[in-house]
């Protein structure tokens, strides 16, 4: 809902979401559709949906200002009037209070629902949800801040919704790194003909390429588990060596979890990232356990100055270098007291490319503690040259990610040959 | 146009581009709406849709593959039949041979059209587009990868759009942080009443604050420009001194460029936000003229070996206070010769909270050369106490950019009550 969503001033991402929290729990969407902020339009799309589908969820429109015009469409497409919610004045009330605030006038208005309607609990934000029935079908209406939506889904929604009797739908995801989306496909072979159930198709983000398997069937638990897993098997196969992770892990979180089952800890040196690594570490709660920080030696003063990397070597073979990455590591390592470093320097572009050394350059290094207890040398145990295309976001978030699968490797003991080439779509 | 994109697999890009590339061109979209890989589905869709609209631009399903249905749905919305474009199949051939393959015979079903409509030339892939009336409606249907949908986009939609005559449109965005989004809405008053022209609305991500203003009238170029810099006047007005950018401005690069501007230089020590602040810096091409790196001192280890914060303050007071935070920024000029350094340690949760500093409370410090040249000794300008809520990924972006709105004022002498207390929605 919003005219910031219709008129490209804003990504949608709730809509993605929300399908994924749906299809997890056997509800398969049809339709998503984004409205501007018009009263005559959402109130007519709400009642053509109610007429083909079973559920209506949407997000936004909810807050206090003049704009937000999803209470008098939901009242009306209902055919119903508003009336206060006094339990949520209250919570509202309260919310504001909470944090030495009073409410403003304006946001008691976000406490009015159809009279035949209810209010969905906000535990993060102003504005409660609202539930009610166009005929036969269920609509809940949630705020559009992801971090009030996301929540208030699994309170309020979640218990409300009533997946097809007797019908099965299972997802699995399985997240490889260090592989082209191409070359992923042809190892899944026939396992990714359109027709099979489940259906295993791949999707890339951010350099991980997903395995996303998916059964739809009327057959009992048993039979669509039983598929499901022959699938995921079948699927790790083809995603081994490169397969670090399902469902909700991700790349730190995997790295995170291998350092403390290791008892090990984590610093960063960072160039062309920028902090980028250790941003996605501590994004995780719990990441103090084993990450304990580092560097961003963005300048090559920096690089000299913070890690120790020697002049000349700046100088001699420059700062996108395997000698330089090493350095860097064994400095974060030394300097940090950390059991492994992970060092990356490249050019990100636009600018700083050259024939030798063209945009998407980069060295990644991994500097550890020798064997022989905690004040072991550090030595370097990985160092390797990638080329990451020529985009400023893709060159750094596929090194960061990149950074990390070399140190999961080698915390399992995983060798294979990574992919080198980044190039966009994989 | 896709499953993959209904059931959550993909995110969603070409959207929200070609939302702001119609409006930019003067026609407002009314409606974003996603369906699956089902015929009867696109079918009703792009018939319902030719009823209401005067244009449709559609993306995806132009593969060669079973589930690639755009064609024949276009062929039968628009009562028509496909044919093969003779045209289109030598291209898709040139297509292979240019990289010394041989077209599949799978492929061949891309040059197919519907016989009254005509093909759209692809120059990055193999699926031409397609245009085809419905009635009075034009549609376009361009291929899925935004490499090969934009270009095609300007070169052959582009064109063939036909905005109403006489009819303007204009955007503006004003970008405030550390303000609230219900006090700026009290302070732009009567500019958001609905029904004015232009249209004056805000929305909120990630504790910026965006004003949006939108002009949509019959008029001509000139009176449309006079009313959208007017009600842009009002609404800077309002927005001050939290106003820190318009359009494509963020807090990185407004920072950025005012320590360009005055030849300064940039260090961060950050603790709770991990490395966020040096990431969004860096985000940005050229930031290495202002920005050096600096510091992740996530455990207090480091902030004592790194940055120097005396142990003994770190045992007293703790590591989320005025004085440890004071130290990291102190400690930050001093060891990277930057001519700032701002520094950053809180409570991100979910656990590590107390009754006396709850999750969510920050401080952040901003130190710099004193005047008097680049050896004089660092001091600290600006710390100030924040409370970011209690989610961890809204407590480090609202810091991040606390810190950088900070700085930015410093930069640009301007001296204001920043919000102290960020609440979700703000």
């Amino acid at each position: 809902m919003g005219d910031e969503l219709t008129l490209g001033q804003k990504l949608d991402t709730n809509g993605q979401w929300l399908a994924q929290q749906l299809v997890d729990r056997g509800i398969v969407p049809v339709e998503h559709v984004t409205v501007p902020d018009d009263l005559d339009a959402t109130v007519a799309t709400l009642r053509r949906l109610a007429s083909v589908v079973d559920v209506i969820i949407s997000t936004g429109g909810l807050g206090p200002t003049a704009d937000d015009l999803v209470r008098e469409a939901l009242a009306r497409a209902s055919d119903d009037v508003l009336v206060e919610d006094v339990e949520s004045v209250r919570q509202i009330e309260g919310y504001f209070r909470g944090r030495g605030r009073s409410m403003s006038p304006l946001n008691r208005v976000q406490a009015l629902r159809p009279s035949r309607g209810t209010s969905l609990r906000n535990g993060h934000g102003t504005a409660p949800g609202l539930f009610a029935k166009i005929r036969a079908c269920d609509v809940f209406c949630m705020p559009g801040p992801p971090r009030e939506m996301m929540p208030m889904f699994a309170a309020s929604v979640v218990p409300m919704l009533r997946p097809v009797a007797g019908r099965a739908v299972l997802t699995r995801a399985l997240h490889c790194f260090g592989i082209g989306e191409s070359d992923l496909a042809t190892r899944l072979g026939p396992l990714m003909e359109r027709g099979r159930n489940p259906l295993v198709g791949t999707t890339a983000s951010g350099g991980v390429v997903s395995i996303r398997i998916r059964y739809e069937g009327e057959s009992d638990a048993a039979v669509a588990n039983a598929a499901t897993e022959e699938a995921e098997r079948a699927a790790r196969v083809a995603g081994a060596p490169f397969l670090f992770g399902a469902g909700e892990d991700s790349l730190p979180s995997v790295v995170l979890d291998a350092l403390k089952a290791d008892g090990k800890t984590l610093a960063v040196v960072e160039s062309c990232t920028g902090g980028l690594v250790g941003e996605m570490l501590t994004e995780i709660a719990g990441s103090s356990a084993a990450f304990v920080g580092g560097w961003i030696t963005y300048s090559n003063e920096l690089k000299k100055s913070l890690v120790g990397v020697p002049a000349e070597l700046l100088e001699s073979v420059g700062a996108v270098s395997a000698e330089v990455a090493s350095a860097m590591a064994i400095g974060g390592v030394h300097r940090s007291g950390a059991g492994y470093a992970i060092a990356i320097t490249g050019i990100a572009g636009p600018d700083g490319g050259s024939a030798a050394k063209p945009v998407g350059t980069v060295w990644i290094a991994l500097a550890e503690r020798s064997v022989g207890g905690a004040n072991g040398e550090p030595s370097i145990s990985d160092v390797r040259q990638f080329r990451m295309g020529n985009d400023r976001r893709s060159v750094r978030e596929w090194s960061a990610r990149a950074a990390l699968m070399m140190l999961w490797m080698r915390l399992r003991g995983v060798k294979a040959p990574m992919l080198r080439e980044f190039v966009a779509g994989s």
